[in-house]
């Protein structure tokens, strides 16, 4: 094969031919595959089905003296917290457990900056003129778009392989309306890359101007290697505290990808006092959190050597969807040399470069042909990648044999929508 | 017993010391009882055990061909959705069921009318000048405060027998600047009684002067009779449906109080688009709630005539509860004279309106003498009671006997309270 940009415009129109016809074939199949999210498959949920009779006699939900089956603990029980803590690497007193999602962590944080204010606040950030929100990209479009549906003004950071770029971080927050940034630390969504020890040093050591800046740190791969052992990680609570700035940062996690996607438990850490000034605020909206998941968990989890070595059997469901894709993409696409990707360690996706301006184009082929995956631009604030040329692929759902297939047509719709272009 | 505005001076003083010495034996025994909150006893929490086993195999988690293992169906399940409608009498597509928590979807619709706006606000409450929320009082305090934590003025409305002063409600709701109005139609909390038809069709019909006005309708004890036979109730939603406002009413359920308390399943209903708009605002903090628990709480609970079977069960063990507490009552105080109650025949609580000016010394003596109740004001905006008269006894958690004490000891605050007063 050679790479579209040595061919002749005679070889790049033999080969649009080419491609079109498979093209053509793909339609023809009727498909229905999705590659857009990150899943788990249901062969992962098989994995932990008896975490369902975890908890079956009344002796089961006696926690620490307390009856989970009734109201009370709001920030969580205490073995929770300290399931969550050696995890984290933090200590228990700096964890609030809560519900399914921790999606929804995130968003009670910002929701609750925009209008009460958080600990430091000078005002709650709705009587802000503006408030402009650190997005590295490509990033997690579910981040964007909480700041985004508050009105926040995104501001794009472009992700290095150390993780966001440092001197611009740097840079921008020294503006008083830059009050946060979101990352995703390890295996970060979707380029896959561990933040460097630099990188989390720099951030932990960051003296922003707004004095209720706050780090988003969405944890949400923590434990989940697929390629090797459990990778150590800075503890960005640790750092932050011993930098003198505790109360800069929210971490975030969820067994959403450890047991039940949306049926399994979250938790947020922060210093000693945030966590007490977010346990006040969330007494106005709720009660307690259903307790009976939370020892369900931590009596199935038990603790992190356990989770581990379930995470194990997780990666072997994965390691080989992650392999395929991979495989696929370089003896169909790499020779051609018209995009770039890596292969992840961990994590749920593959960050794929196109050629710049083809990978809307390309998607709405693969659209065409019955294959869903996430929208171009979508790792992007406003959905807008300004080169049109990232694509985040998602394997963890389909069996191999459907992401064979799926893999096939995306291949072909690459390729098609970059011969256009060549060719326009 | 005389009634102590029948006393002489010198009985009076007579008496005093007989309760003074009354209550300094109930101070010797060391006590710590608890009727401040509406918690289910371990008895009702021990009925519905055997729902922690609904789900155990993977065929039990497939609704509808949804594998609820998975992410998903952010506005529930359809079977869920069904379930609720026949509780509360509407059609399923005006259902949304959320998390263990009904109060946090109330505190959802709230929030998202602050940094949002409902549908037909014309700018986010964040924006306005002053919001006004009307308070029916005596009433539940956490909605009191979820309005006074975003800064509404909570304006207070008397309760009648027949639910809100309507002439008051429709007087107050020509100002723009009133934007809602808590209730509990059934079985209100604190007072117990149920709005009569014509309160319900008032409000299903009000004109308020705020296009975003709304109707936030707790109906917390919707099946929640201990005593006598299921009252049916008019469903709020087709009342403003018919009344050409479907838009005007938010309400809620839980099984917080049917299974377990916390970790049961919640539901919110309103218009189809309103349901819609939340649902899309919703979508920005959360994939999908607890599916399994919603499967686990279908297929346990069935349908609204095993349900109501269910609440039988409860009603076995809460009705001598408030038997005994009337009964110590009227042997007690009612002779006095000093005080009035109702005995409801559902929901959680009993409303005590002692002698004026009395209540929060009472609880001060109770809260010495080691048992804990709902702060005195605390069914008042502010938790401001302009009387100082109401007093919430919430008697379903202890048991019995437990129960038989605290009473002892409240008679004697009460008596000692109102004997101060009137020596003074």
């Amino acid at each position: 094969m050679t790479a579209y940009n040595c061919m002749s415009r005679q070889a790049l129109e033999e080969e649009y031919q080419k491609v079109l016809s498979q093209y053509d074939d793909c339609k023809r199949q009727n498909l229905n595959l999705n590659i857009a999210r990150g899943k788990p498959s249901s062969a992962q949920l098989d994995l932990v089905m008896d975490m369902l009779t975890t908890i079956t006699d009344i002796d089961d939900c006696i926690a620490d003296g307390v009856d989970t089956r009734n109201y009370g603990e709001l920030s969580g029980l205490q073995c929770a917290k300290d399931y969550w803590a050696s995890i984290l690497g933090c200590k228990s007193n700096e964890i609030f457990v809560g519900g399914g999602s921790s999606l929804t962590l995130m968003y009670d944080v910002i929701s609750k900056a925009f209008t009460h204010g958080l600990r430091r606040s000078e005002r709650p950030w709705c009587k802000e003129e503006k408030i402009r929100f650190l997005c590295p990209s490509p990033g997690y479009d579910r981040h964007f778009m909480v700041t985004e549906s508050f009105g926040c003004e995104l501001v794009m950071v472009p992700m290095t392989v150390e993780g966001p770029n440092m001197d611009m971080v740097e840079e921008l927050i020294q503006d008083p309306a830059v009050k946060g940034i979101w990352c995703v630390p390890k295996y970060s969504n979707p380029d896959g890359i561990i933040y460097s020890d630099e990188t989390i040093s720099r951030l932990a050591n960051m003296k922003p101007a707004a004095p209720d800046f706050v780090i988003m740190w969405d944890n949400a791969y923590c434990v989940h290697e697929f390629e090797g052992d459990f990778v150590p990680f800075k503890d960005i609570i640790t750092l932050c505290r011993d930098a003198g700035r505790p109360e800069m940062v929210f971490e975030f996690a969820s067994t959403s990808k450890i047991t039940f996607p949306g049926s399994g438990i979250s938790c947020m850490a922060s210093s000693v006092d945030n966590i007490a000034y977010m346990t006040k605020l969330m007494g106005i909206q709720m009660i307690s959190y259903n307790k009976l998941n939370q020892i369900r968990h931590v009596r199935y989890l038990k603790d992190k050597e356990n989770t581990l070595a379930l995470m194990k059997r997780h990666a072997a469901i994965l390691a080989p969807k992650f392999e395929m894709v991979t495989s696929i993409l370089d003896r169909e696409i790499k020779p051609l040399e018209f995009a770039t990707w890596v292969k992840p360690k961990g994590g749920y996706f593959i960050s794929f470069n196109t050629m710049p301006g083809t990978a809307k184009r390309a998607l709405a082929l693969c659209k065409e042909a019955g294959l869903t995956m996430t929208s171009a631009g979508a790792t992007f604030p406003y959905g807008i990648d300004p080169n049109d040329s990232n694509i985040r692929i998602a394997p963890s759902l389909p069996p191999l044999n459907e992401l064979k297939t799926a893999m096939g047509v995306f291949c072909t719709c690459l390729k098609l929508a970059a011969l256009e272009k060549l060719l326009a």
